[in-house]
């Protein structure tokens, strides 16, 4: 196997990188946009995409384009049941999106991203709505600058979209290890200087309790 | 890379087995286990797991046993919203289901296994409980037997466990390409010479209605 410097096998991640092209939005693909937007061979897209159609991950359509296969679904049935978080957390969730009134997400680093793994939507009906799954750049965002090492509260305005602002806070293990932001996110005319301070006081009481609770998922 | 003589890559279909150990009922490893699983050498282990870390596929905790990842979610909900079903052909599971008063299922072959790949369940209190995302192999009960290449109809008791039957019958393109296979599957006391014959009728009505609705699924 041939290995980057990092100890990582270049074909797997090249493989991962070929399935992360395929998303909600662009769910199929001919082999040509493959292979220009993967920067790779065809020669190596075609050996990579004939390999995750093995394991049933891609499929070929009848007509030539590559899409997503079923195999698909049994990883998506494991990621559903392992990150169920406890109840008690997703009360904590529930009863601050309805203090605050806004959208409540939490957030955990996966490598250079972080990645949505909660989300209680708030009750007003223009509000933040993201989904379980979805993904941000590391430093983005309110909750990429918590879990890219930000000490306590961050407030960021106008990310991920013009008119969004978003407040987070560090949720610790009992060992003090960073596992995860907690953040509000709404309309940033609803995130002025006062109500800025009450969601961050609200934030900071409810990572506590998460940190209490821990975030133990069942993938025990 | 190193390619089979199938021209997959042999690295990324190690890596992709070493995920599938990760299951419902088991998603925690040691390293030592997940080498004694595999089959692989532990040096191997250590590089795909750490590949599968870059992309967050997998996790290792704090206590050294690896686990899924949060990148999970991102494949989950691609394969969630990618495997949505017409409404059309949900309906059709509904009815039958009402009608046979049986759980109802429709699987798809994935190379050599078949996916379950949705499930409308029974009314009665003992009925299958199956869910979506669940891989039988080829061959394997009414449905297997179909996707298998069996002519019209099959007919299985005692798999997947003792006491369950199942009737299945095999969904079709436009162009009389095999798509899929529905099934109807419950405790075998229930899969009499009578109730079989009227389970296939049914089902060969409710196959030629999703055939002519199509499987078209969201991954367009």
């Amino acid at each position: 196997m041939k290995t980057d410097d990092d100890g990582s096998v270049r074909s797997v991640l090249r493989a991962f990188d070929l399935l992360a092209l395929f998303t909600e939005h662009r769910r199929t693909w001919a082999v040509k946009d493959l292979t220009t937007a993967s920067g790779l061979a065809k020669t190596t897209v075609l050996r990579l995409v004939a390999t995750c159609e093995q394991r049933g991950l891609l499929w070929t359509r009848p007509d030539g384009r590559i899409t997503v296969g079923p195999g698909m679904l049994r990883w998506a049935q494991l990621a559903n049941t392992a990150w169920q978080l406890p109840e008690p957390v997703r009360q904590v969730l529930r009863e601050l999106a309805a203090e605050c009134r806004e959208t409540v997400n939490l957030y955990v680093r996966s490598t250079s991203v972080l990645v949505c793994v909660a989300q209680q939507e708030g009750p007003l009906a223009i509000r933040h709505v993201g989904r379980v799954g979805d993904e941000l750049p590391l430093g983005f965002g309110a909750a990429g600058r918590v879990l890219d090492g930000a000490e306590g509260a961050a407030v960021s305005h106008g990310e991920p979209e013009p008119g969004a602002s978003s407040v987070a806070t560090p949720v610790h293990d009992g060992d003090g290890r960073l596992l995860a932001a907690l953040a509000i996110t709404g309309p940033s005319s609803r995130f002025g200087p006062g109500e800025v301070a009450a969601f961050t006081e609200a934030l900071t009481a409810a990572s506590v309790r998460i940190s209490q609770i821990g975030l133990a998922t069942r993938a025990e």
